[in-house]
């Protein structure tokens, strides 16, 4: 048979990756693929940069959109990144010319996903990007084929290494979000401007895709409510362990009865949950279906190897010749997305509130909550220290989240409460 | 495009559970498979019995082998178990008619692998088999697919619920083995006979599938070493728990300097890693990939609903068109398995005596690992009982099988060591 040809756009450290991999295992991927896969187009801004890796035998082109456009490639492999700009017209250029696109682009897929999916079917072709979504670990295969027979009733996540890097190592050693972040920013783990990770954008775009192909509906990014980690505070994560909780940015997408909930924001999980162990960098994704019920996959969510090796299944996939549609179902099969409102969430509750410690602040707070219909599962509260700042931490029960924000509005205003209460979603896993 | 026609060899609770699953999530099978899943054949042994569903629509069969030889079919669906007798003959005559099979048999292509991967080759069929490891895990589609651009370096998992489920339940309880063991047969989760799963049987069979994948060699069962669970002791999951491991019966995969050891047995696994955390009927299978790193895949690993998600994987997959080789590369480019021996296995073990306590008898066995050139990690006596019988407890630093068995057997003719040494072998993660 002959060879897939292949064009990489883009040689940062994935696509340089890459190209290592499609180099170290040639003869491996060509009986695994049932042919080899030669690299022929390759495309970069700067030509002269050190690589580590030779570039020699593959053309090379200066402008990867001209290169997508033109090239004899059967697949082409957009590995530059950002939701618009080149990596989209590279995409764009490369569908419309009859060629297979693999990326390892979240944010292009999050922003543009549903057109780009519909393009590729209209010409025939695939649109595949395992690499896009918790690295090496196959979980966008996994909701694409392996669970295919099934219903999906809820998809979840821990989404963003670096946020779980951070949560991790502030449980560990107790020290506050700050500390931390600097850490991780010295280390490589976050970015000089974080917002990205810690402000949840980064899961939010994976959220979108999972959330696609697990419900057959249009990627919707402006549809998922987004919280990052900047108000965990160190107190929060004591307490959780306390309670029997771990505190994990989550991703959740599932139906509710007042349609489709996608949600990335810090949950509390009981530490009896296998997610509530997948620590560090790593990534999880949890998936229940109508027959399989739940499954767990974890690994690398990140770096070149692992994203490498997403894409090399996703282009052995393609040699294979086997084609499912991006998102699992045809785009024009996706049902109407009807996004559930997170007033209407239904849910358990962490409350953390500072409170002046003085003879009846708790009843009244107890009040303020029974007021709203919300009924208290366990409270605490740590230390005595008359007329001074105390923090004191409630469960509820299930409750509905205008409820609960009704209930901590009015609390705010208690005069013994000193700082906004701070309220943290429980999911049960 | 026309339906995929089917033909349904089996109709025990899997059998019963897949034709379910087919008609109550047919438009959405539909769907992701690009076209309709029909069944048009079954066959079992008795018509008369009441499955809790409609089989009139359907050619009926009393003989599956008859059914599998002269359906109109496209894929055959085994489900009759065994490894030998009408299950084997079912898959033959599909593929030898040209029919593409899909099978949740494990104890046959542990048996059989090999030979009927080539049959299908020649055929130019599929012979897939999802639900034979690891129920609805993906566990297969990953290693065929998923991590199909890396070499695999170590595959391994919690392979049989029953085995876990029974440690777990140790664990939980500090009840002993028999115990538990009735307790599981009442329950359900254990067989009135339970070699099969107890001695390690079950996850051989299945472990034997996953290297055969992993490595790109033939199946071959008889090259797997095994041990069961018979001789784990509540006292010795009290002293894992205490050393900071979990007790796991697992299924290990890894090429070695000396070849390739496959080994099923109860191991030691550090409580921090996730595998250790696997708990009751759950399976697990870890997968270290060149590229992708360590990946951990969980979930149920039995039941009816799990295992018909799987064979609709592989029924999708088909309908789809993509055809990989049965187990990763073709049978002819498989490479000949050279078995590791256990005598050349190196790692680090736990060693459990009673030894009667009187002065001198740790020199004297701290003397008998020192002569065989195994280094003592730590030691532990618990209670203090002169000339009664104690347990000692030695966790070893990296030694070879063959210095550990001929150390053992010189402490074992120690007149003060009062039963035969155990040992037990421990997985780093």
């Amino acid at each position: 048979m002959t060879a897939l040809k292949l064009a990489v756009a883009g040689l940062g450290t994935v696509g340089t990756g890459l190209v290592k991999l499609l180099e170290s295992e040639s003869d491996l991927l060509a009986l695994r693929a049932g042919r080899r896969l030669e690299i022929v187009d390759v495309a970069a801004r700067e030509r002269g940069r050190d690589r580590g890796v030779t570039l020699d035998r593959y053309r090379w082109h200066d402008d990867a959109v001209a290169m997508a456009r033109g090239t004899q490639a059967d697949v082409v492999v957009e590995l530059i990144g950002g939701s618009d700009g080149p990596a989209k017209a590279v995409c764009e250029a490369a569908l419309g010319a009859g060629r297979h696109v693999v990326t390892a682009n979240k944010a292009l897929l999050a922003h543009h996903g549903a057109p780009l999916a519909r393009t590729a079917e209209e010409a025939g072709v695939a649109l595949l990007y395992e690499a896009a979504v918790a690295g090496g670990i196959p979980a966008i295969k996994a909701l694409r084929e392996g669970f295919a027979g099934n219903e999906i009733q809820r998809v979840m996540g821990i989404l963003n290494g670096t946020c779980n890097y951070m949560l991790s190592d502030m449980r560990r050693t107790g020290r506050d979000f700050a500390t931390v972040l600097k850490e991780a920013q010295d280390l490589g783990y976050a970015e000089a401007d974080p917002g990205f990770d810690i402000d949840g954008i980064d899961a939010a775009h994976k959220l979108a895709i999972l959330s696609s192909l697990a419900f057959g509906v249009g990627v919707d990014l402006a549809a998922v409510h987004v919280e990052g980690i900047r108000n965990v505070s160190a107190l929060d994560i004591a307490f959780a362990e306390e309670l029997g909780y771990r505190i994990k940015l989550l991703g959740i997408a599932r139906r509710s009865e007042t349609g489709l909930e996608q949600r990335v924001h810090p949950c509390m999980v009981p530490v009896e949950a296998p997610i509530a162990h997948v620590d560090g960098v790593l990534n999880a994704v949890v998936v229940e279906g109508s027959h399989v019920g739940r499954t767990v996959l974890e690994g690398p969510g990140a770096g070149a190897g692992p994203t490498a090796s997403a894409v090399a299944a996703d282009l052995i996939d393609i040699a294979r010749g086997g084609r499912a549609p991006a998102f699992g179902v045809p785009t024009t099969a996706f049902e109407p997305l009807q996004a559930a409102s997170m007033d209407a969430h239904l849910g358990a509750y962490y409350i953390r509130l500072m409170v002046v410690d003085r003879p009846g602040v708790l009843a009244s707070v107890a009040a303020s909550l029974g007021a709203h219909g919300i009924s208290i599962e366990s409270l605490l509260q740590r230390g005595r220290a008359p007329e001074e700042r105390v923090p004191v931490v409630i469960v509820t029960h299930e409750t509905r989240e205008r409820d609960l924000k009704a209930a901590l509005a009015e609390i705010a205003r208690h005069e013994a409460v000193a700082e906004p209460p701070l309220s943290i979603r429980i999911e049960i896993l």
